[in-house]
């Protein structure tokens, strides 16, 4: 038989942070490409004895579950999140498989096919890969260190009338960057004047270098679950672990209830068993010390492949240190395609993800994107080195 | 703010079995809506020792997994599908949060919106739920006791050119039918004439009263996954539990990549922990024993519930006994409007699902769908009383 495929499917590109991911699997290589955390700081014990006190919790606690989610972890997500100056009820609330599936039953929501979306330039791929298959146009605003530019934001929105704006404001993916408390308030104050619901993507924020720092969410300025506009998602995946594949999205309860019923069609619910360990989690384990363990962790990380490309004294290489995150992103010289970079790098026993893929269109091509969470010492020196060869090779070669 | 749904979303009826399941919970309320499985028979100790053994396998059981699903997972459900005569590699395999995710995901992967779809009628009202959010028509086929009947199939395609067939053939949801051999040829011969692939959904076929009967998928009689008519979706969810939420689709390698990408937008992977605990289980516990037992225990269930009906020489009702699977489905006298009847039943204190619930449209009211797994004993007891109670009241009153 021969098969027709959706057109909008067969169009998406498969992303090129898991096909490298597939490429480097069981090779000598180093992979600074995936947005992986470092393994040897899951806490594997503590979700072990989560696990253990969910099964003797009873027989109930492997039937299927409500398709919000497990409530007891609903409500201490809600005390969380207070903390944080973020005001929910459960209802105001939906447990996901992993913040990407809140992102994309939130687009399916409050899209239609043939509606545009506003993001920032770069911006998170897999956000690029809903948007497509929910047959999505993309305008990218020009964005600086401070986050995206307002007046370039007001310019797109008044030609092409987006229907919302996705954004992670602190420590994007790809660039590490926070955006400025008034860049927050300034585009919070734009969106509303126009009726743009905004997608806060914050998988982030809790991975913060330094502690004393803040950088209050845009769910937080708005100040509002109920008829406000911004819509929250986050996840256990860089705090706990992937693994558990636990999200959440949170906003006004109709759309929430909206997400929902979208959610019943798409599977049901999502995997209860890791929410109610993750629930048990919770109430036996400091997580907010984990956190602090592994921001450290990764902070030092950072500075670690910071300093180790600064030894380098690269040409035309540039890049921001991050306040946070997992990434760092270079801009190369003028007119090196990262693309044609990978082949040579992964050659020689590295990858990256080149930053043409964060780009909906008109990428800016002499851009990539190196992870600093998932290696350290040796690893990462040996990494550092093999990807300044292929620099070294490429730029001679070209 | 005001907020501007999608259409297709806002159109959809949430499910009324999950509604119910929401209004029946916590009260003294006997629930024979859900498809839900013996909570006492869940092999509890099983489970548990095998997360056990998962997350002492190492710190990588909890890092991101692969959009494909845990690989040592999909090569031993390769080899249980071979003993039913299905032969897959795991190319041709894709791991789903429950069989639920690999309908959607087929059927985003295989239509377009204005696509029509053909289905038996009645069908499974989730499925509905996934055609509706997917833009698609639904146009379902005259089915008897021995599945849909071809020449309706074969006059609705010819009239509507639909795109694909979704079925239940084995153990059906919500009528419990099992289509015949001869049933299954014909309409798969229709199919692969009219180059319709098949989605064939089999979340019951284990559940079999009578092991010594065979009941050959359509994916077995296409006889090749490459190229294959049929692609075919199974689950954990009732053999096993349903909270581990693990369903997988089957068939050919380009389709089920194509699948992949759609996933990779729709939440990256499924929960890897629930994919290694399964892992873990198979290698450790006599699944095809629990198996037995539980269809065995499920079959005294359907017999018990079967003939407590029996015993109350109702008028006018008739139902087939089902050789499988997880329900009894009622026709009730002419007129008798099924919902209105389930809120004179959810005031007696028991619950079932309207038939209405599972039809695209013209539904036949008076049929009801009654599930015999989850209770048993006195509580079956006492909600047959309770249902006949407001049988009685109901024809009474109008």
């Amino acid at each position: 038989m021969n098969y027709r495929f959706s057109s909008r499917v067969s169009q998406l590109k498969s992303s090129a942070v898991r096909d490298i991911l597939k490429l480097t699997q069981g090779k000598d290589m180093i992979s600074f490409a995936g947005g992986l955390p470092a393994e040897e700081l899951f806490p594997v014990q503590a979700i072990r004895e989560a696990a253990d006190r969910a099964f003797t919790a009873g027989t109930g606690a492997l039937q299927y579950g409500l398709t919000e989610g497990y409530m007891p972890l609903r409500e201490q997500l809600c005390t969380r999140m207070a903390v944080k100056n973020m005001h929910v009820n459960p209802e105001q609330m939906i447990l996901t498989t992993g913040s990407q599936q809140a992102i994309d039953l939130l687009v399916g929501v409050l899209t239609e096919p043939g509606d545009t979306v506003l993001v920032e330039k770069p911006t998170y791929l897999a956000s690029l890969q809903v948007f497509a298959l929910h047959g999505l146009n993309v305008i990218a605003a020009e964005s600086d260190e401070d986050g995206i530019i307002p007046e370039d934001a007001e310019r797109l929105i008044k030609e092409h009338r987006p229907k919302l704006l996705y954004a992670v404001p602190t420590f994007g993916n790809p660039t590490g960057r926070v955006w400025s408390l008034e860049r927050r308030k300034k585009l919070l104050a734009l969106c509303k004047q126009n009726e743009m619901p905004i997608i806060e993507d914050d998988p982030y924020g809790d991975i913060k270098f330094d502690d004393s720092e803040q950088f209050p969410t845009m769910f937080s300025l708005e100040g509002q679950a109920e008829r406000g506009a911004v819509f929250y998602t986050s996840t256990f995946s860089k705090t706990v672990a992937p693994a558990l594949r636990s999200g959440w999205a949170m906003g006004d309860s109709s759309v929430i209830g909206m997400v929902a019923k979208a959610k019943q069609a798409a599977d049901l619910h999502s995997s209860a068993i890791d929410q109610q360990i993750l629930s048990q989690l919770l109430s036996g384990f400091d997580l907010d010390a984990h956190i602090r363990l592994i921001s450290d962790s990764y902070g030092a990380r950072m500075l670690e492949m910071h300093e180790l490309l600064m030894r380098q004294n690269l040409k035309d290489i540039s890049w921001v240190k991050p306040k946070g995150g997992m990434f760092l992103w270079l801009e190369l010289p003028d007119g090196l395609d990262a693309e044609a970079l990978l082949r040579c790098a992964v050659q020689k026993g590295v990858a990256f993800v080149p930053g043409s893929s964060f780009y909906g269109n008109n990428p800016q091509r002499n851009t990539a994107r190196l992870n600093y969470t998932y290696n350290s010492g040796a690893r990462t020196e040996l990494g550092v080195d093999r990807f300044v060869d292929a620099i070294s090779e490429f730029t001679a070669r070209s």
